[in-house]
């Protein structure tokens, strides 16, 4: 093992100070979120103000960070979370997690909260220096990135939050350069640009100019290694072929036809436009308009799943829109049109906002009778007012949870306070366990059950059927959690999981020793554990289940509802054995 | 013991079925809030929505009830409070004890919630009947209490949500009929008129008429001892002299002098207009327009601390206005004006909302910047805000915690979200021990620590330092659950202090056996007990202190911080061995 070249940072910023340190004996085999979520279980009060100066922000690269692979540099931001009130990780793509690794650090946790004035943290090969931000205040996202590379050059990485974060509402997302220095690419949920907020850090500037990432235990093997994952990236048909193409807006006619596209604040699981906004649509109207259907987010990604929508002029309309923002500021808003779902989706994206939580938000508010479904007008103004801060855009921007507590609203789709991705549970049951039972809250990126996934020994349960989730989920989640610590995107599973070798000949090569899945599996468990220990004593609720309104309410055009037995969930993440295979 | 002829009555709303059985034997030594919060252990689960039909509103009197003696038939209301997330029991004068006590019924369960529409539950010696409510909707509180009064007699005792209860706002309190009929009484903390609303349930009349109290167990006994009881109260300084000249609101001018008045959201200990505020300015102002400067809330009470303010045309302003309304409404909001804080204090009443969790909403608000300290009129305004269900006035609607969270400001005088009542900690201390470690959030009913408070041995902590404030609060604690549990105002600890028999004696005559004041002590452990597992269950802040600016922001003009150590905090209500001595 040579892991322990890697650094840690520590930035206090009550005083100042930065500690440099090894990746101490205990961290040494952990990246990504087992390591924010070590370190949050470590220093984190668990029952701290989330945007208090006794929360921390870590930011951890994963394992495979610096072996040079394919979609190898996603960057885990943790931290306790101000929506769901427990213990939180958002993975990231774009420059970020690869300038951290040019620089030799896994891991930079920020402490404490700055004692007068915003900062800016600017990282880089001397170490770091707090800047003053008080001119960057209530600038959005786009324009406080733009500026920043302005001043520190186009290689700098940038992470910053906009006017959301600023006020502490509770969606604020933290938005990250991609590798075009766009922020298109966003530490979405759980509220994490409130805590940046919160240390009052406006900015994070991460410059690897003249940096070496630590060395490989073993340089050729590693190259070898490296080459055959691309290859077989680029022959699977999911990472060779549809992502590229549709990327992930492919899933809203699949999704749609499944009956699980959350329609009109998951009242139905059909879209009568989604042909309108669906994968196909928006590769034709990229096309038409001269834009990039095809795009990386993170440098030496070979999957290139993201895209860049140009308006009708040409300018640039938004870049990296994904599936869950077009089916939540579309479909679940009434709205079936890609040219105002993309409006939307860069405004969030400005005023920096996760588009998951505030497309559940305007679906309940409209719901509840703020604007009516498929007023595109209002939702564009309902933004505005997030922008502002107006009492009204205040809670929507804290969130679905916020809105129906404010509306008395008997039908809000959270868990945990989190907002739940676009998948409706009673069509695609595994998620929806996954969305009851992870600590994260209602987040598909905790462990996804799309149709089609399989369990380890090839049985495919049927996602408008209860039996067999529990199990699904429970291995997806641990799954999850692999990729997580990996730093590894979650889209390259496919010929992973045909080869479990793709992954451990890459940690093998750059870390030296041995490593196996099942390994990898127990270090996921380890995960686990630690974050539902950290949510119980923080208090978040023990109840794994889905609002009621899911079980009791037949959900168009299939009729199902979820019927997962309570019982059975709650023996979801139970146990500590490890479920690979 | 002849407590057993007392009935519990449970009703269902879901199916509209009644049961009547008489009260178990496990409950039978328990009244009040001991008795409310053994229901609510044993029927709601702790992680249920305190709006939803999960959850219970139980009513129950007091051990004392039916005893004849004065300030004996409070009643409690109990549930799981939407305000705190735990446990809350609140309560009341007025005539809802009286009426309930002389239908032999101890205890009253609301379970379920209406399947539709809205009803008014209705009592009387022919059991339960539920009304449609539907033309009751929108009508304020007192409004409500006045054509309920004249569908059904002008003897039925009321009790009413107004709109804020309708839609579900967290400071929604029950106003309670007084011995005139008028609604000035409440169950005011915690949120509990949400919870009625959440059951659709408008309003409860209570009809006693043709109807008798079960017999006591040594009739002529209890007679003497109720005699001499009335005469103790007469008799002493407190209940003889200073409550019924300037009832609560002679605290005014105690509180300030001591530097510990809520003034300007807790900025300041003392208010500079606190004499055109004081006791003596409301009794002068009372008597001066011709209203009554004392007056009883509930009938036979001797102590009579309440009062009547007419306006200048010699019409009703308010009635009931009490310390922590003047003080909240008034100083915390920099108000200094009787007339103004009398017609906010009704216009509350009127929309069925807790005065104490207002004002310091309103106090959190100004300084957040929504208006200054000191508009009256933009005091009114809002208030108005709240009554048509404004985002803002939502907010304001749900407390000063929410008004916190959707504006981030820093200073926000709550304990597990529910606000302080008027006595700032940092210059009363024991005060500030009970806010930090009560089951109830911080309720200045659970344990008030006034000047001039003693332990059983006589010694007497100085308010103004921490040594010997936790023990003083657990003291506190325990006593006023021992009166909350009998039913008994905690304005009569006087003289009975000084005479526990004044309680025995009574407790003897009326249901026979043997009663220590140990005994009593015993159940108000078992109480806390019961209570703080539920408030675990439930997933409520283990944390046992202060909002953290009490510690660090010294209170002008004593310039003194809460500085009782968080260790000794934790331990306040530990252990189990009684108190009394």
């Amino acid at each position: 093992m040579t892991v322990d070249k890697w650094q840690i940072l520590r930035l206090n910023l009550d005083s100042g100070n930065v500690r440099s340190e090894r990746v101490p004996e205990r961290w040494q085999r952990l990246g990504g979120r087992a390591l924010t979520s070590a370190v949050v279980a470590e220093l984190v009060p668990p029952q701290c103000d989330p945007l208090g100066e006794s929360n921390v922000l870590v930011l951890a690269t994963g394992l495979l960070a610096g072996s040079g692979a394919s979609s190898s540099t996603r960057l885990s931001l943790g931290a306790k979370s101000p929506l769901t009130g427990g213990i939180k990780e958002s993975n990231v793509g774009g420059q970020a997690g690869y300038a951290l690794t040019r620089l030799g650090v896994r891991c930079l946790i920020i402490e404490g909260s700055m004692p007068a004035g915003w900062c800016v943290v600017r990282l880089g090969p001397n170490g770091i220096a707090l800047n003053d931000a008080q001119d960057l205040i209530g600038l959005d996202v786009y324009q406080t990135v733009a500026e920043l590379r302005h001043r520190h050059g186009p290689g700098a990485a940038v992470l910053a939050i906009g006017p959301a974060g600023e006020i502490g509402l509770s969606a604020a997302n933290i938005g990250v350069s991609d590798v075009d220095g766009i922020p298109a690419r966003h530490a979405g949920r759980g509220g994490l640009g409130a805590v940046m907020g919160g240390k009052r850090v406006k900015a994070i500037v991460i410059d690897p100019s003249d940096s070496k990432p630590p060395q490989p235990a073993n340089k050729k093997g590693l190259s070898a290694a490296v080459r055959r994952f691309a290859q077989a990236l680029w022959s699977h048909p999911v990472t060779g072929e549809s992502l590229p193409t549709f990327g992930t807006s492919g899933l809203i006619n699949a999704i749609n036809a499944r009956g699980g596209l959350p329609t009109r604040n998951f009242r139905s699981g059909s879209f009568e436009n989604a042909a309108q906004i669906s994968g196909a649509a928006l590769h034709d109207l990229i096309l038409r308009r001269g834009g990039k259907p095809t795009h990386r987010c993170m440098p030496g990604c070979v999957v290139r799943c993201s895209n860049v929508l140009p308006d009708e002029g040409g300018e640039e309309l938004t870049r990296g829109l994904e599936y869950e923002s077009i089916a939540l500021l579309g479909a679940n808003c009434g709205i079936g049109d890609l040219d105002i779902i993309a409006k939307l989706n860069r405004r969030c994206d400005e005023l920096g906002l996760d588009t998951i939580e505030i497309g559940v938000a305007l679906g309940v508010a409209m719901e509840a009778g703020i604007a009516d479904f498929g007023d595109a007008e209002a939702a564009a103004a309902l933004l505005e007012e997030i922008g502002v801060g107006t009492p009204l855009g205040r809670t929507l921007g804290h969130g679905a949870a916020a809105v129906g507590r404010m509306f008395r609203h008997p039908r809000v789709p959270v868990v945990r306070g989190q907002a739940m991705a676009a998948y409706d549970p009673r069509a695609l049951k595994g998620t929806g366990v996954t969305f009851a039972t992870s600590p994260m809250g209602a987040d598909h990126t905790a462990g996804n059950a799309l149709p089609g996934s399989t369990l380890p020994d090839g049985t495919e349960p049927d996602p408008c059927q209860a039996e067999g989730q529990v199990m699904l989920s429970r291995y997806l989640q641990h799954l999850a959690a692999v990729f997580d610590l990996l730093g590894l995107c979650w889209f390259t599973r496919g010929p992973i999981l045909g080869d479990h070798s793709l992954v451990t000949d890459l940690l093998e090569a750059q870390h030296g020793g041995r490593w196996s899945f099942e390994e990898l599996f127990d270090l996921a468990q380890q995960t686990l554990d630690t974050e539902i220990a950290f949510n119980r004593d923080a208090g978040v609720t023990a109840v794994n289940d889905l609002p009621r309104f899911f079980r009791t309410e037949p959900l168009p055009p299939g009729n199902y509802t979820f019927d997962v037995p309570v019982e059975e969930l709650a023996s979801t993440l139970a146990g500590s054995e490890s479920q690979a295979s």
